[in-house]
């Protein structure tokens, strides 16, 4: 039988009222009461009636995530925090793949009316913010990773790429490193995060005195293992080669460690490499891989609770820059095998 | 300015209701027609109007992907075939994370009502065919490489597992392996695709005359390269350890090979890894890993075809079982590094 509000209610010793805001998630309750309720509704195995509930909230409790590509793991594992950052609110996440294409990104915008989504987390590569203020009544939206090309007012949530690009390049300097090529420079203006990330580069360099190099800037098309294997035997074509690579995410770097195996190339030490994402697989493979590990959970929860601001209490507000903090996790492929 | 069924019409030389007729991929329109409209369409660049589509055919055009793990690769990498199988019939797919919790199972069924979506591709792991019956009204579903696990009748569409597993086992005899252990064995009977391969396992050492060694049947509490590092630490202790690995992933198989790098285990020579899945990680790891690949395009096209047939000419046939093929493909773990 289905277990009702005034079950829980009479379980917990409180009105109906009371158990209806803990289960709509409303903040007018006492932590202790919201313990009391929410040990009730566990106990007698409640499960709220969405329709019911959205129907009298005027909500669905979904939230859409748009992101460009599941199969690249950073995006996986980052959707993964999202949806249990979201559960954490009632929330559930329904995902869209836009492939990054401008075409998809404002299906995604214009598709998604408030009466299916309460609101959208969305990482952009190809919308403009004319695209989004062109579309009118669509849901609240906060951005995660990458902004829109050209600014605009919405939430904003990354890590401070230009300052986690500056500490791994520091990190290769440290090691004694002077050659320093990147695989993944920007192609092009547009491409903002790795705009950023070289900007974090040059800053080291200059710090350490070293001069730019730019013979040891590789661009790429796509951040994939493929590219990042194709543009390390480019390096190691070059006349000195390069001591060391700073890869702007781990998939490049992965591929880039193939190659120097293929290679014979001695990592870390005749070239040191460095990722960014700490994605997985860069804990397993060997060598184990050197990366910045931006804060998932963090980025997801930022995002996530962003978006409840602007679902709820202050749809209007000043759009806010958020950043989630990041860390440099040392491995194998800078430091060496341990003894 | 918004462009209109009738500039398109005109622009094609053709009736506005011939447009409409492409535009909803309706079949009776000859290929000819179908090719000059659409060039229309994309020259004009028209974008359907959803909503208004949506209230005229009383669809929406979306389907829901309902799957355990969105950060294992080989979901990821199978959501993104869905995406683009989807795209073909001009659907757009949005993808939910279950964790294989049977409550995020059921909430998956029964949350999305029609009026959300057309239809459900769904890999289930803890739900039962009783619940499924048990919601009234939910969408036409398809199951996807995990069956429910009381049986019942629904589209099913998969790789042969026992077969698949069996031809896994047999390369490694032909290598001369005689200690052939398996990482991912069925903790339990309700594994339903470990016990396939596990049988596909005893099947190919029945074949060669290998006794089977119960000793070297591991199973693991998830699918995860951690795992996979664990178990394979366990099959070195023994003695004497094997002289090849199956594992029922990519990812345990990942975890194998870091393992036996850290204890100087030579591979293929000492031991030969094969693992399940290929996802795109085991091309590019050192050494590359030999794998089971299913075809994870036919998988998704299948999948979606079938939906498509329920959501619209057969809803009441027959449930079909579907099978997608696999190939063995040989790598470094098991032939070695070429010269």
């Amino acid at each position: 039988m289905r277990v009702r509000l005034k079950d829980v209610a009479d379980h917990a010793g409180v009105s109906v009222k009371t158990v209806s805001n803990v289960v709509n998630n409303w903040e007018y309750v006492t932590d202790a009461t919201r313990e009391r309720v929410q040990k009730a509704l566990d106990e007698l195995g409640y499960r709220p009636n969405l329709s019911a509930r959205s129907l009298r909230t005027g909500r669905t409790n979904l939230i859409a995530l748009a992101l460009p590509r599941l199969h690249e793991p950073y995006f996986a594992e980052l959707a993964d925090c999202v949806v249990r950052a979201a559960e954490d609110h009632g929330l559930t996440v329904l995902i869209s793949q836009t492939d990054g294409r401008r075409e998809r990104e404002q299906q995604v915008v214009s598709g998604f009316r408030p009466q299916f989504i309460d609101g959208l987390l969305f990482s952009p590569l190809a919308l403009e913010w004319d695209d989004l203020e062109e579309i009118p009544g669509h849901p609240p939206v906060v951005l995660l990773g990458e902004r829109l090309a050209a600014g605009g007012a919405a939430d904003h949530v990354a890590v401070d790429n230009v300052a986690a690009a500056q500490r791994a390049t520091q990190h290769l300097v440290e090691l004694g490193r002077k050659r320093i090529a990147v695989i993944g420079a920007p192609p092009s203006k547009t491409a903002r995060t790795a705009s950023l990330r070289l900007e974090g580069y040059k800053r080291a360099l200059r710090k350490a005195r070293i001069r730019l190099d730019k013979q040891l800037l590789l661009p790429v098309n796509q951040l994939h293992r493929a590219d990042g294997a194709a543009a390390m035997a480019t390096l190691l074509d070059l006349a000195p080669p390069p001591d060391a690579v700073f890869c702007f995410n781990d998939l490049l770097a992965l591929g880039a460690l193939r190659t120097l195996q293929e290679r014979g190339v001695a990592v870390p030490s005749e070239v040191a490499v460095i990722g960014f994402d700490d994605i997985e697989e860069s804990r397993f493979c060997s060598p184990s891989l050197t990366t910045i590990s931006p804060d998932k959970k963090a980025l997801a929860g930022l995002a996530v609770a962003a978006l409840v601001q602007r679902m709820s209490v202050a749809p209007d507000a000043a759009p806010q820059e958020l950043h989630a903090g990041f860390e440099l996790v040392e491995r194998e492929s800078t430091m060496g095998r341990r003894a």
